[in-house]
């Protein structure tokens, strides 16, 4: 889902605003996301309730963070969006909605409740993360 | 819905986290919800198919929040709650709740697609927001 009636431009007061935006929807997802796979990892422990919880909310906020990157919200507030993600539009927009595709899957497997089936799936995810983040996030 | 069976201290890895978080999701509710409440007041034009998805999304990231908030928290990054969360806990809870409670009443005005239903709406939820930033949240 994007918000595609309006002219994204008229959804944000400012390009910060914009910017500000993806990086908190992004932020929640990740946070939600690496709840999961600190579980996943014997980090925490692994609680079947707040996973399938936990990955519901990464892949209801996956469907927001694009609607911030904007044509020009390269510049502006700190942020580490290199400039082919407007060079080249096409290969991001297929990275998030692989990401979204990917997420999908997570939180399925979440809902069964079991471990093994969360296990590929979180690196399945993981690896469309870095792909995006490899080709499209400054270090 | 609050992520209520693992201990709320496990759920982030770092009080900062925590605190990052709730911020995060506080500004995507806020932006989703001003977009709307630009619509009404006339600042941009009203689309009702973005307005119904701009309120969605706002009902449900309300949900997120209050997750961290956790005890000792009101110290590390840069934030504004007051130390009364904590000790009032039962006061902010209560509009928390109510937030939530006035979130799911605009977005279901916001589906009617008639500005009309949704401007009530729209007051009740930002004096919401008023009275608990006034009880909780530091200038």
């Amino acid at each position: 889902m994007t918000l595609a009636v309006m002219p994204a431009s008229a959804q944000f007061s400012k390009p910060d605003d914009a910017i500000k935006y993806r990086q908190s929807a992004l932020y929640v997802m990740q946070q939600n996301f690496s709840r999961v796979a600190a579980m996943a990892s014997g980090k925490i422990p692994f609680d079947a309730k707040v996973a399938a919880e936990s990955a519901a909310v990464a892949e209801y906020v996956a469907k927001l963070p694009w609607a911030g990157f904007l044509d020009g919200t390269d510049k502006g507030r700190e942020n580490r969006a290199k400039a082919e993600i407007w060079s080249d539009r096409a290969k991001f927009n297929e990275y998030a909605d692989k990401l979204q595709a990917e997420l999908a899957k997570f939180s399925a497997a979440a809902k069964t409740g079991s471990l093994d089936n969360i296990k590929p799936t979180i690196r399945s995810v993981g690896n469309t993360c870095k792909s995006c983040h490899d080709a499209f996030r400054k270090e």
